[in-house]
Order: C-alpha cells, then structure tokens, then sequence
C-alpha cells in the first residue's frame, strides 16, 4: 500500500494511524489521545483524508513542516489548537509571500503526525505521507530538513491567543533557539512551522512513508490483540517481514516503573525512569530529554538515540508517551533501528547521542544487542 | 528654530545634541558615548543631516519606531550597530510588504535618539524631529504611541548575528514581552523597529521636538560652562524662559554617590543609588529600572515618574546614565516636568508610578516641590 498508491485515511483508520506514530515516537511526538482527538474530529467535519506519495511533490513547490513546540507536559492542559497551526501557515506564507503547496509532519508522533494531516483537511492542502524525524526529537534543528542542508528559517510560533514570533536566523540552531525561546515565552507551547523549502529539496531529504508505516503498524498490532496474541511480537514480526525495508525490532526489557521524575523547564521536559523485573531481578534506565535517548538494562546499554526507544503498555501495546508514565505501571521497553537517513555521520553529530549530552559514540541497537 | 524651519545637525552640533538627550533620558536611553560616536562617524561620512518638522510628514507615509533594546549593561561590550538597525527596517518593509517612508527615535536617549539620524544618512531616509516618550522608559510599550492607540506590532529585533525576530500581537504589552524576551535569548541587546504607523496617527501621539529641544539643551549648558557659569543652571534657565512651553526643572539634590548595585536580569537593569551630601548630612535615594523612577530626599518624595530624573556629574552638568554610575561620584539629582502627552490619565496608568510597582499616585514635581 505505501508506494504508488494513494493512501486513504478515514475514521476505520484512526486507531491504527495514532497507534502507530506513537510507536515512532520514542515516547515524545505529543500526546496521542489529543492528535486522536483532533484527527477524528477533522476527518467527522471533512470525510477521509488523502496522503500524497512524496514521489508525487511537485519540485517547485512549497513544503512547509509542521507541529506542535514545547513541553509535552503542558500540552495536556493549554493546547493551541488548528487555529494557531493555520496561522502559522499563514504567516509563513505572508513572510515568504508565497502560498504553501503541501504540509507534512515535522516529526512522527502520536500528536505530531496528525495534526497537519487535520489542518490539511481544513484548509484543503495536500499532506504527503512523511516526516523529518522519522520518530520524534526535542529539536527542530535535529530534522533531517536540516540535517541533509535546509534552513529552518522562517520559524514560526503561534500560541493560543494567536499571539506570533517568526524567526529569521541562517544558523539553524539559532533559530530552533529562538523559536523555542519564544514559546517558552508564550507559555510553553506553541503551534509552529519550520523549514519552507522546495519540493525538490524536500524529496532528497524527508523520511517517507511515516503515515501510511504508522498505519500498518497499528494494524498489524491491533489485530494481533483482537486474536488475543501479543500486539508487540506483531509489530516486531511486521518489522521483521519487510524484506528491502526489514527494520531491526526487539523488546528490550519487560517490567514496572520504580521511578519517574520528569523535570520541566526551558521548553523540554528532561529525566530518568527506573524500571524492574521482579521475577528476573532485572534493573532497566532510561534517560530522557522530551524522548527517550538511552536505555541500560542491569547497566548494559541496549539502546542509543537516534535509535527508537518507545515504552509501551505491558497488555496492550499502546505507546506511553514520558509525560504520562506513572509509578508502578507495567510495561514492555520496545526498540526500533532508526531509518538510514538517521544513521549516517551527518545525521549523528546531530542527533545522536553526544549531541543530548551522552558521552558514548552511537551503536546500532542491533549491534549491541549482540555485545 | 524648532518649529516652521528645518533643524540641521552637523558635526558641529554633535556634542550639543547628545549632551541634551542624555539630559531628557532620565537615567536611560543607552550610553551617549555610544551614540555620540555613531553619530560623528555619520556626520563625517555622508555630511549633515536635516531633521523633519512632525508637521511636514504626510499622513499617508509609513513611518518605524527605531532603537536599541535591552539591558543598557550590556551596551558596552557587544553593540549591535547600524547593520543590524537597518535589518531590523528592512525586515519590517518585507513584513509590511511596503517601503518605510520615514524614521523616528523610539525614545529620548545618549544613544537611542542619536541612532536613527545615523541610519536615516546611511539609507537616505527622512528623520523626524521627535520621538515617542520624550525621555527614555524601559519598556516599548510605554512609547506614546501605544498610550494613544497605536499597534506596537509588528515588533523587529536583530542582534549583531544578524539574527531576526519579529513578533505579531495585537496586545502591545504581549508585543513588547515578546520581543523583550528574544532580545534577552539573543544576548541581552539587540537593534529594535516598533510602532510601524501612518504619518497622520504619528502626528497626533508622538513627542515633538525632540532632537531641536536636545540641541537647545546642550548649546545653553555647554555656552554656560565655556562662559565659566553652572551648566545645569543654564538648562533651569531655558526651560522657564519657554513662555508657552515652559517647563518646571530643578535641581532636586547634590552630594556624592554611597551605594549603587544595579543588577541586570530580564532584561532589564535594577537597583537603588543612595547619596549623601557631607556637608548638610541629607540623604537622597533613587529607585531605577533603566531609567531612575522616584528620588526621595531624607524620606521625602521629590520627583516620581513619568517626571524626568537625571543625575549629572556636579562639575560639567553631563548627564550620567545609570549603569555608568560609580560608588563616590559627586553628582547633582536634576528635574524636569514630563512632557503634557505624559501627564495625561492615559498616560499615567501606562507609564504612571503604579505601572513599576511604586504604590503611590502621580504627583507632578512642581507640586511636589511645595510639598
């Protein structure tokens, strides 16, 4: 289904398609039940929503990223909304004065991958099945738009009360800084679009099919728990099965949480969780900043970020995202190789580990499981 | 001169005109060094500049607020300049998608009403001979032109990057917070555009006369001390021999500096000065942000603001701006009634002692006087 053709989605789709941006998400993105929310919404006033295959974008026009900014932990009580995302399409587009030809996710994510799926519905502009993370990242200056040589700016933020920063910066960080800055100041998120660039550009540099892959893993896992087998040997069986595209899958650590202590503040949401298996004694850390970046397993490192650290509900499978974690939750540490585009030199002094602060060279989860 | 007649400056009216902002600036407005140099590099490069009559503009012209933002502290080690100013025009023309027929100061100031006359040479743009406060605020939302109506936003900062953040609010004070707040994460100062506005809302807010009046100053004061008479005499002097625009000025207090810790954060510079003359034993206390807002002598309250506050050095009548204030300095306290555009109730509640959390009313200095 996901080359060549054109991807429908409907309301029949909507679990599948935030169950599985979630999975991406390596347990940032936004919070899943809102991107639900605002998608099914979109999809109730408009009909099925039509993804554009990113071999289809025309070279001329102009893609423009979208998605939600801040802390996650403040999205769950102000949340701006498509009203503020449509102005930050707008504004872009008085900026630059040039209409926008096509959304697409900033990042894969259980609220991130939908939202301009929704806004496209609304303002009647194509979306294209695809993201610049391929899971999700506390920056915006860790797309691949940037990675691969585009310029973030115009950033732009709108808040709730529509309230707007537009950023110009030709240093890519400095205007993730800024932008961030600004939403901090606003509130603590803030609807933003980022990286206005060429078609053409776009297709060298984008992950491609992150909805419609969001969509079949979702369906693959919740037909799985409809036969009452397990959801998360299905996605990693699904993984798995996709000869050229195989991806490594595993679970990593099944247990509870001990700890949990997210800490706010300068627009990310950083921390530790501790988990333990009290059968096998077994200890799990995870350290995050907005996403999960590493995990140890008894002081082992079984993952590294940019690879896709995502903790999922022991039964169902369902992804919890870090702001939702709570204390003696059970659950099963899932992990997923990064796509290609994430793992070369350029895309790891960007996004991997050294560039969070972890003093260790990145290794490829299907490396170190091995060690 | 000031009004029905063109004001020509030239380098031979420089040290008068930056002698007589400092004086208007209360405290603030940037350091004059600052400004007198930018200036003098101007003068000497493209030759004398001709400042327009606020009656001449037309009310159809497009006319910008101009000015350094941020904590005058910072001023002396990472400036801007001139480049950054003339981004930060630019930007609002690609903005507004309109040229910027015309040029303002954003306040009275050493430094801030000096820099628009620079960049009205280098671009070769007309320059009001006004400003928007008739002395110097901290905040951009103080300007007189946001007190009677006007829209601050789009609001422009640039930094010496050449880093561009440009906020859209309708709430003025939401505007400038935004802006103070990029500002603050670009390094603590940056070149600002504010208040883009016609020409006919411009004549009906803005202070006029400014830099005609600052030149009146400095060529009494300065004439004075040549002759071997007391400058700040000679400014009482002018200001009460204005017939209609008489204004009440006074020396509020003399004697040397003994405490002054101003502390920089927000963007902002803090703090109380105390004094204390030797020979009469009384004490004079000064609470500033930016610019020096109340002066209490042995407990009595002898200016507040908007009132204009100055501290000069005892000998030369220079104007002192607050972060340049040092432990011993023998410095006389200068008064001077705010202009009638500041005195109004609308103006009072914006720029009134309520609004810098000083909790008493306005009383004007003159009256306080025979308190």
């Amino acid at each position: 289904m996901r080359f060549g053709r054109q991807l429908r989605i409907g309301l029949n789709d909507l679990d599948e398609v935030i169950y599985g941006t979630a999975i991406l998400a390596s347990g940032g993105g936004g919070d899943p039940y809102l991107g639900r929310l605002i998608l099914m919404q979109a999809l109730q006033k408009h009909g099925p929503a039509t993804l554009l295959d990113p071999a289809k974008v025309n070279n001329r026009w102009l893609v423009v990223a979208l998605g939600a900014i801040g802390a996650p932990t403040v999205a769950l009580e102000k949340f701006p909304g498509l009203t503020a995302l449509a102005g930050a399409v707008e504004r872009i587009e008085q900026h630059l004065q040039r209409k926008v030809d096509a959304l697409v996710a900033a990042e894969a994510g259980g609220l991130n991958a939908v939202l301009p799926i929704a806004l496209g519905l609304r303002l009647g502009l194509p979306v294209i099945d695809a993201d610049g993370m391929g899971r999700a990242f506390p920056k915006g200056d860790m797309m691949t738009f940037g990675i691969y040589g585009g310029r973030a700016a115009p950033v732009i933020v709108v808040n709730d009360h529509m309230n707007a920063v537009i950023v110009d910066a030709d240093d890519n960080r400095a205007a993730e800084e800024l932008g961030r800055n600004a939403v901090v100041a606003m509130g603590g998120l803030a609807m933003g679009a980022i990286y206005p660039m060429s078609g053409k550009f776009f297709k060298s540099a984008a992950i491609r099919g992150t909805i419609s892959l969001s969509r079949d893993i979702g369906r693959a896992a919740l037909a799985a728990s409809r036969e009452k087998r397990d959801p998360i040997d299905a996605i990693i069986g699904y993984f798995h099965n996709q000869r050229k595209k195989a991806r490594y899958a595993a679970k990593l650590f099944t247990g509870a949480v001990t700890r949990c202590q997210p800490k706010t503040g300068g627009g990310f949401v950083r921390g530790a969780i501790d988990l333990e298996n009290s059968i096998s004694g077994e200890t799990c850390a995870i350290e995050f900043q907005n996403e999960n970046l590493i995990v140890r397993i008894d002081g082992r490192i079984a993952a590294l970020v940019p690879d896709i650290i995502t903790i999922l509900e022991e039964d169902m499978g369902d992804a919890i995202t870090t702001e939702n974690l709570r204390y003696g939750q059970r659950v099963t540490v899932f992990g997923l190789a990064a796509p290609d585009l994430l793992r070369t030199s350029a895309a790891l002094e960007v996004v991997g580990p050294r560039a969070f602060g972890i003093d260790l060279d990145y290794r490829p989860i299907e490396v170190l499981k091995g060690s």
